[in-house]
């Protein structure tokens, strides 16, 4: 029996021009045993392209510590242009060239993600003070199409997901990557949900955290700072809709996707 | 019996911010009758933001009078953004706040296009002298993964393509729109082949021609400008792979996709 695993990666698998070999190689061998969707980030590199179309991104922080980027319009197209354009298909030329089956889509693509426009944000400013802005075009993924993942699957297709969520109303969405990794895993009924970052685990109180339940997690939400905060509140949402583990581990490691899959390497997170 | 029919169609679906309705209904009403497969441009688009980018783009013309954008690394980056991210993701968008099961993909996802890279051009300088150029990232399809596209029609989606390819080196290349329709719709086996434009059909010593055999649209071929010339000769190209007609028509029509291939209004091209 396959196991379903679900890996949230980074933006940038070219390192220096040249595939990341321990990520790609990775993902290579755990596919060819397990069923395997990766989904990817790639915040950076919408900020630097924004910045070179003269379009400087503005980042807010919400009263929970969750950090977002204000997508205006204008934002959002640039958004769209790198995540589902060049990142996405970046990552599967780099995956094909190692003889990967990738197949690239974003959220927009045969329904696979619908998201409910946010209306507002609450942002805390320089002083400390809330302020509720516009939403934006981001939004907050209500429903996934699982059954198109599990046809390009079964088919022999290993699913690359861009970020994207179509909106009720038809409007694309920006939605968080670490919430559409989870939100698929849990779409998906996977075992393991896999969170690959550039520290090794989650620290709390200058310790690395070898694992914690649901319970403990969200009780320590609030000391949890906002590069972090967020993987730990999608990991809670994926294992409150069934997945079994999520792990928040090293992207640097040899093996990185199986190490966490399936030596716990890092923070596992079990329900 | 469902028909098979391959659509190339502009990059721009959104009229002043609102989807081309004549176009929409009508893929929406031939997709529920027949299998229809869309493939887009989008060079205008790519065009405008590589100047917002300050890359301005340079065109050549070859001595047969194929004009193509000279796609240098940075160009590679910009047309995969536009063409792969937003241009695609807008279309699907777009059909699908008209329920139409839209999937977007480009050459790159699945193994669907494979081109040989252009090691060189030759290109008509402004004086009329040949020159020899460097190919840059733009390729010749050679291969395509039809049952790909085959799986995704059985199981009710619609694919949308975005004309980039893989190399066997795994380089992603610029490839022409018109050609990608062609190599497409004549791996599919398809019946017909649609080009839609912003001309009525295509204009031969001053008169539109209803219908031309592939001989004479071979014979013809030097006297057609640059705005046509890659049209007919990826018609060409369709039919000789066995595709049964390939039709030039208006994509201003009302039903432009269903009149071009089943009115054959446009110039039809036959084998």
């Amino acid at each position: 029996m396959r196991m379903q695993i679900v890996a949230k990666i980074g933006g940038s698998i070219l390192q220096a021009g040249a595939p990341d070999l321990n990520l790609v190689n990775d993902v290579k061998a755990l596919s060819a045993t397990e069923k395997l969707v990766i989904v990817h980030g790639g915040g950076d590199e919408v900020t630097q392209t924004a910045s070179r179309m003269g379009k400087e991104q503005v980042f807010t922080v919400s009263p929970e510590g969750f950090r977002s980027r204000y997508t205006d319009k204008e934002t959002l197209e640039i958004y769209v242009m790198v995540m589902a354009g060049r990142i996405n298909k970046e990552i599967v030329a780099a995956l094909r060239s190692f003889q990967v089956p990738a197949l690239g889509l974003s959220g927009v693509d045969g329904g696979l993600l619908t998201a409910e426009r946010k209306k507002r944000l609450i942002s805390i400013d320089e002083r400390g003070r809330k302020r509720i802005i516009d939403g934006g075009y981001t939004g907050k993924i209500t429903a996934a199409n699982a059954q198109l993942l599990r046809l390009l699957m079964e088919n022999g297709y290993l699913p690359v997901v861009a970020p994207l969520a179509l909106s009720p109303e038809y409007e694309i969405l920006n939605v968080d990557g670490d919430r559409t990794a989870a939100f698929l895993a849990g779409a998906l009924g996977a075992e393991k949900l896999v969170f690959l970052t550039d520290v090794k685990a989650l620290i709390l109180d200058g310790e690395p955290v070898p694992r914690l339940s649901m319970a403990e997690a969200q009780g320590r939400l609030s000391s949890i700072g906002p590069g972090m905060i967020t993987k730990v509140y999608a990991a809670l949402e994926a294992l409150k809709m069934g997945v079994k583990e999520a792990i928040i581990a090293s992207g640097l490691e040899p093996q990185p996707i199986t190490s966490a899959a399936t030596k716990e390497s890092g923070t596992v997170i079990t329900s």
